[in-house]
């Protein structure tokens, strides 16, 4: 592959960040996480502050208001005022990744990307995941939590991610289905999972 | 890895099978599938043609009767009289299962192995998946399906291997924290994978 975006979700303490920031600084291309609330927030006017506290969280009424035909991406996001902020988010990340992706090869993590580019066939789509007990020691290590309550937060958060997945993709979060290569980072150093999605795109 | 059990999950359709059958003929190690139920046959002394129909399906009535203590592993399957025939199968193949990996690599397709050898370090374990329409196709060419009742097919057979999965596991088949690298197929051909599969071995 000469071109390709590509999409890591991660579950919380899997280091699925690192692999991706890794991965393109290795591959000499562009990547978005939290980025992607600054950009989305520049897009629009807002302050990013007022986004943080949403972001990869959903809301309950976008649906409902896009299948009254209330909402449409191509208004220009004019009609956007009554909406959660929730949804100004997604629906603002949901613009901010597609032209990213026109742009040319990066590396996107969270945010539904693999959904939002599902049409595009130069995505390759990756979850990263791993064992529990790996993940309450880096969340211990990167993330600074407390022991006792690292498994509690791990929790809350996947279930967090996989609720705002669901929710605008209609699909499962975790389910290997939805992506290209899943991969448990429990078994493998960040270096060598790097090395193993190079290969992949090689060989793709 | 110098010694390693290589378990592979696989929806109907994927080419898992195939790609497990090239990647132990590369490596130079056993493979098993429908072999298993000979295997289990053959210890128990049964004609294997009784077992081919409830293979990776499940039945009702085991969890019940271990929770009652009525069988046990340790009690050389003397107890399994009353048992129906889809449990005295998962029996017999968890005992034969336990048993080749003690003998060394190989390559087991499908029947809970990456569950029934959860304890052993030395299993990789994979899930190969692919598009609906890839399936499709492959069912057409390779298992000789009607392309009108292909998807059925596809749908009925993955329902019954998931049911079986979940049963004996209390896991959710597909879900990609099961196992530690998924692989769609549709985005690579089978070589490839086999090569991508050999890099994952040498790199782990």
């Amino acid at each position: 592959m000469d071109n390709y975006i590509i999409t890591i979700g991660r579950q919380f303490g899997s280091g699925g960040r690192a692999v991706g920031q890794k991965l393109a600084e290795d591959l000499g291309i562009p990547f978005y996480d939290k980025e992607l609330i600054s950009l989305a927030a520049k897009d629009s006017g807002m302050n990013p502050e007022v986004f943080e506290n949403v972001d990869e969280k959903a809301a309950n009424s976008l649906l409902y208001s896009l299948s009254m035909g209330l909402y449409s991406f191509g208004s220009g996001f004019s009609a956007m005022g009554d909406l959660p902020v929730n949804d100004k988010l997604y629906l603002l990340q949901h613009k901010v990744i597609k032209e990213l992706a026109d742009k040319g090869s990066c590396v996107i993590v969270g945010r539904c990307a693999d959904y939002v580019l599902r049409d595009r066939d130069d995505c390759v789509n990756i979850f990263i995941y791993a064992e529990m007990e790996y993940r309450k020691q880096e969340a211990v290590k990167k993330h600074g939590i407390d022991e006792a309550r690292a498994e509690h937060i791990i929790n809350k958060t996947d279930k967090s991610r996989s609720n705002y997945y669901s929710f605008y993709s209609g699909k499962k979060w975790g389910m290997a289905e939805n992506y290209d290569l899943c991969i448990n980072s429990s078994k493998l150093s960040e270096d060598k999972i790097v090395e193993l999605i190079k290969n992949y795109i090689n060989i793709r």
